[in-house]
């Protein structure tokens, strides 16, 4: 036995030793939390986790910027898409949001009528405030902080990633909120991702305040707050819209 | 003449007031630089500044780690598919990347073998050091910081976002490389986005060093450096692999 | 009339164009808000709006770890600075903080004892579990990311900036807390900065989670929590402790 | 023997799975690298890896912004200032900088004149470009984005840390140089962190792109540059400049 002690010994020390360069790969494996399931979505299903904003089938989670107790009055698709009614004004959800993954899809008329900003003009406001621009930019110049996938006013995408007029297009969204202080000061301003038709367009991009279509962007504190679809007045469709909240 | 002079002003005095508020949209319109056009993908199409990887054809753009200068031979399938045979070890990239937006689709064995890191293992690694895991976690329980999605021992996926095995998986990975000083001194982390199926798994995730299987992620200096896929021993395939750099 | 109104009209139309690139520098002042006013510290006087944590005239904001209802007992000074007591453990601030500006001076002792760690060992730890390492590390090397200024073992400082045994030094540090999802998930890591004698030595650092001295950085959910100061065993001093919430 | 075998494969079953749990300190500590030595400075004198722009004795790590060949006619003083010689224009440093480290301090005049944008202005170009404001903003309003210590038109500080005329006030200034890409798109902002007078009023605030007094910022690619402070005709005076590389 007494060898046997000694052989211990011998055997701890230089385990010891070894272990403070870590040979067990066990050591660096982390087991909680476990990642919840997400069945991911597949076509025009969603994911499993997603808050269906709207599929074609009505304006549920809809109302007017003019007049929320009104119904939403923008048009109703058979192939379960929505246009936007001229004159009818912005859509938003009922529901808030702080930060998510945003998917929809997006569709300028194939009819092209006009040019810079007053083709197939709409957008996608964050927040009720920050607007990732929906544009026609298909061979169609503008300023490059308005064209398409630009955060309006604000950043130029990396790149110029549209379809055609007439053909659906995807957007990923990838949004951070800013945070305020008490003071109602900007500590850490909202960011986001935007992801067009598989292709990078704003990386990570700071925003810099509110979207204005006249003067600068302003910074002022909120909560939660919706996602808002605008009607610019041109016949843009959107359809297979949901959010992951993050 | 005189009481034009004054009318005049008086005119560019309030002038002056009222565009100090910028009353003018043209003003904050930023035209140059014009992004460039891309023109994205459809399908297997990759969008049109992408660097293909990988398209079925064959492994012109790979070589193996184990000995650079002999033909990669993991194997090509008819459905443009290549496969790890495994005991041939890593391939790697011939170019070498830093910041990109790189897209790929994986699939684990439908025939299910092994448990925890022994079914379905394989990793992509950004600039040869940084891996994200690939492993078939549909219902297979390993540590949280070694299932599919995670930057392998060094941050769990937000979600399990996981297909089946047999089914065909996607990742659309933003990365951004690591800064070092004159000193070899880490002075900006490298940063990850990783989107999974359409469900974002990664959000602009800081990667804390090499990827290490056994002790601690290390820091070391480097440039631009190649993309590689692993080996682990199981029949992983892998398809539609391109690249952009940022 | 007829011509002056021709010429207004013209007027106009070249008006637009040149406020279009905009040519008042008052369109890109912003008025609102107005910071506060802060009157900045001078010598060991801190800055109007920081709340005082210690100035050498007790422990009035401080319980101790091991017993909250217990007075503290480390060792007051007539130089109004404070000692740890070996033994009595940490102490920590009554007050939870958030996001942060924190500023102390810190002191090992004059006689050096010991090495590595056993040398002038102390910490401060950011909402109770992210620590700042304290330590001699004046010509007394220990693990990098153990020595003083690391996030301890997660991250060296840049550069070592500390002053010889026996001499003050200063923290300052800035501090955004971590945020987490509903799942208890971290979504937006801490970061920190800190500046030490007047030289950067962690500079906008990702904390990886909490300070373990067996183990991993362990990520877990929580809300603002206190400052804590810890017994390492060593006579450690501290004086001049002040924050100021961002 | 068969028990002593027993016993053996018991142990190390156990012995796997605690040292799968690290139970040895060393296991996270980290050697390498060894960060460098700086001695802090102490006073006037800079930390020891400090390039001392400017310490009272003369203008050789200066050239006028007008002629580069002309000696620059700022003042200097016995108390180891320089004061600017309105008229004579900006000056600018001989050497390039990317990421850094700066300390200045700067005095507006005693004699208070002008109000608003007319006392005391001047500033501190880092990059040549990027404008940390200087100016008299105590009891002395202006446009937020353009007091003392605002990201000129960019981003207001967090509050008003200024001290009264005639008072030496420090900046200390941590810089991350913005990157651009092939295009020359920018891919990752310049950030910067201030400090004033020990209280931090820019924290990581992103850099919108070029200082411009009349417009928008401007996004250009570009390298290291120099530092540059501005001659805006009013006497304020600098001194103890010294900048680290990071």
């Amino acid at each position: 036995m007494k060898h046997l002690t000694a052989f211990f010994l011998t055997f701890f020390a230089s385990f010891t030793l070894c272990c403070g360069q870590i040979t067990d790969p066990k050591a660096t494996e982390v087991w909680q939390p476990e990642p919840r399931v997400v069945t991911p979505g597949q076509g025009t299903k969603p994911p499993s986790d997603a808050i269906v904003l709207f599929n074609g089938t009505g304006f549920s989670e809809w109302v007017s910027l003019k007049d929320s107790a009104a119904a939403v009055s923008w048009n109703l698709a058979r192939d379960s898409s929505m246009t936007v009614q001229p004159g009818t004004g912005d859509i938003m959800t009922k529901r808030v949001f702080g930060d998510c993954q945003l998917h929809l899809e997006f569709r300028t008329p194939l009819v092209v009528k006009g040019e810079g900003q007053g083709r197939g003009n709409s957008g996608v406001f964050l927040q009720d405030r920050y607007e990732v621009q929906v544009l026609d930019s298909y061979q169609n110049r503008t300023y490059s902080n308005g064209q398409c996938a630009s955060i309006y006013k604000q950043t130029i995408p990396l790149v110029n990633a549209c379809r055609p007029p007439g053909e659906w297009q995807t957007y990923d969204i990838l949004f951070t909120a800013p945070r305020f202080n008490a003071d109602g000061i900007l500590l850490m301003p909202g960011r986001v991702t935007v992801i067009q038709n598989g292709v990078v367009v704003q990386m990570n991009t700071e925003i810099k305040g509110t979207t204005e279509y006249i003067g600068l962007p302003r910074t002022e504190a909120h909560g939660k707050a919706p996602i808002r679809l605008q009607d610019h007045g041109d016949l843009v469709s959107y359809r297979n819209i949901w959010l992951r909240e993050l």
